[in-house]
């Protein structure tokens, strides 16, 4: 619809005189969900402390002037947060600092953002330093025109935005036979969250004329590895795209800058960072990380080599070892709050159990809940000071339940170390400490 | 409802196989709106040319490894993105470099997130660096049970994430009598985009047993300019927020570390930083940024005291002075990608006009669709060589619609320097370089 006038919107005035005798301006949206907060409250009556009072007058930063607004050109955290950063752990990488993982500190991060200079980074050769100038991406094979493009040319395309979490397929792999590690970094810190813009592939191939016999795509890095993967022509017109943009600015380096395939939901892997090349074939390549790696083990020892969606999965991230319930009083309220996510489509429920899986209640999802997307969810319950222990089970709208570890057993053995996604616990003892705790039912 | 049986989710091989034979595995979302992409190729026929391949062959980051992947704990950007920071510009700020605003670069961002380095930055008396461990808040007034909190007590509270602009009002505020600066950085760089967590004030107050008396709440800045803004209970009620996250980490120092307030689409300045106090009361309290500053000035004498809301607005942030479109050939396809938002509800509609107002079309809404936040607009045209003049007018689910320069002239006269939201154009020559005009009809 064509809008040819303007209303009169800047009488301000009148507005003010409106909005004081209207309590209905205030329209609510149904967009976000929310908590569902219980009746009880938060915090136990408090006067107001001389103590305290005095602790605010003393502060020092209120009586002199503060850092000159432009100090950062481009800001950087608090000093106050220099814990609240990436962290390798020998255990998790291949023997060097090369080809190996830094993982995010998801027991700091709130809401569906990972902000860029805390996204996981995992690489095979290190990471490429690339010259935008000198970039190129060839896109060639069964399509009618076959090009090189410039980073320049390539942005020229029609972008979107998309919110899309990337997990490693190794998350959680050590954790699930045993707790072998005893926070929530380490247990699932190799995936992160953002928003990422580029061109969907269906665009650019409607463009360059794709072959009705193209069944497959090669994606393949510039870097050292060469990290090659492919993907079959479904996903490739559904939703992946070629992307140069990762919350609001270009791609970090460690994210592949300045351009990455993101296949939204599917293995990390497969979002091949540092894009050189896409061609297109009716056969697939059986590149060396569908063979030597990224492939399932069987207890018949044969390994399945494509398995790409990432399961549905959930943990719960306060409390969890790095943030326990030990300042907490008997009678105190308390949120339960954790992310939920599925390669597969969108988080529909999650359940909590605090009784290590004899009870379940449904959590609140809370935020946007968006498809292959970290969805937040919370449960709001009062501290009794008694032990507990803390599991949290996704289910998505394909249908996919998040399986105990002892399920997880039963439909693929305990030979492959990829695509574990059992049901994580945390034992809260009664003074607030929490642990990692391997409940198998 | 609640699940007590878990389906068998994870025989991949099963998974592997259905996957390759059902098309409609893949569902299409309807959440994220889309580019309309015309028929027109973007790209003229190219044949992979043999330079370009040699460029590809020579570069130097495949044939050695990159950086080691914990090189940065917290990452930064790429060298080459060193021009992608924010400014400060003399003209917009009161005479140094405290009482000050630093300019977000609206022209590298995509997508609807700002990253933090890049988050506009308004202070009165500088950036106060506060010891999280020392911060209190205190909240009184005209409720049942006053207090001081800590920080670690205040984010016990159930937490909320939502994706809210934050404007200056006086954004604008020197291009539209006439095009003073020429690039858009400076036009309307004093508005970022982030995803913030915090507890709704109506939590907190429905736990503090409010007053029914209560009509306003005072917020007071912990900072040097003790910052303070008066804002009606309806607005509080509705949607206002104490947030400590800023896309997934701490709020930055710039943004009010640990604690400020969000005023959901209202002015910046409301939106208050360091914040050290809420007060209760059945009256309002005409704080000095209230009437020495804030106001908006009529063509009377007299200044309004009040004008809250942020107005429909929108820019066109490509092509703009910046991001030029020099390197078009003739027939190239190419897209006008811009923001546009309301501090009122929700972007319904854009018009872009490539004749200077005389003809307008409807533009594509892209991305996510959300109230008080950034929404994306899109229309993609074949480049002719021809001068044009682009401008952009939203409109809001409120009936509000982004005015022209002589309207907005009509409606609040020219002596108030804030709520500037005229419809910015941008000449676009021959050659393709863009320059900022003054479009009066």
């Amino acid at each position: 619809m064509k809008k040819n006038s303007e209303s009169s919107n800047n009488n301000i005035e009148t507005k003010k005189l409106e909005l004081t005798s209207r309590r209905d301006f205030f329209k609510k949206t149904a967009i976000y969900s929310a908590s569902a907060l219980t009746a009880t409250s938060i915090l136990a009556p408090v006067k107001i402390n001389a103590d305290e009072v005095e602790i605010m007058e003393d502060a020092q930063w209120g009586i002199k002037l503060g850092d000159l607004v432009d100090k950062y050109k481009y800001g950087i955290p608090s000093p106050y947060e220099h814990n609240n950063v990436r962290r390798l752990h020998d255990l998790l990488s291949s023997g060097d600092r090369y080809a190996s993982v830094s993982m995010s500190p998801l027991h700091l991060q709130d809401g569906i953002i990972t902000p860029n200079g805390l996204f996981f980074s995992r690489s095979h050769s290190g990471t490429a330093q690339v010259d935008p100038n000198k970039y190129r991406l060839m896109i060639h094979g069964l399509l009618e025109k076959p090009l090189v493009l410039t980073l320049e040319q390539l942005k020229r395309y029609p972008s979107e935005s998309r919110i899309h979490f990337i997990e490693c397929p190794a998350n959680g792999s050590t954790g699930w036979r045993g707790p072998q590690f005893n926070n929530l970094q380490f247990v699932k810190g190799m995936m992160s969250s953002a928003e990422w813009t580029g061109v969907k592939l269906s665009v650019i191939l409607e463009d360059l004329g794709l072959s009705p016999k193209a069944q497959w795509m090669l994606a393949e890095g510039s870097d050292n590895s060469e990290m090659a993967r492919t993907i079959p022509i479904e996903k490739v017109l559904d939703d992946a795209m070629i992307v140069w943009g990762q919350n609001g600015e270009p791609l970090r380096p460690e994210q592949g800058y300045p351009v990455r395939l993101l296949v939204p939901g599917w293995e990390g892997n497969l979002n091949v960072k540092w894009l050189k090349r896409l061609e297109f074939s009716d056969k697939p390549w059986h590149s060396k990380e569908e063979t030597s790696k990224y492939t399932m083990l069987q207890a018949n020892g044969k390994a399945i080599n494509y398995f790409w969606p990432m399961e549905v999965n959930s943990i719960i991230t306060s409390p969890c070892p790095e943030v326990p319930w030990t300042d907490l009083k008997i009678g105190d309220t308390v949120e339960i709050n954790g992310i939920a996510w599925s390669g597969r489509g969108t988080i529909t429920t999650v359940d909590i159990s605090l009784d290590g899986g004899q009870n379940w209640v449904e959590a609140s999802l809370k935020g946007l809940i968006l498809p292959k997307s970290w969805t937040r969810f919370s449960y709001i319950i009062k501290w009794d000071g008694k032990e507990k222990v803390l599991l949290s089970r996704a289910i998505d709208d394909s249908g996919h339940i998040q399986p105990s570890i002892d399920k997880l057993i039963q439909n693929v053995g305990v030979e492959g170390i990829y695509h574990r996604n059992p049901i994580v616990g945390w034992s809260v003892s009664s003074n607030g400490e929490v642990n990692n705790v391997h409940v198998r039912n």
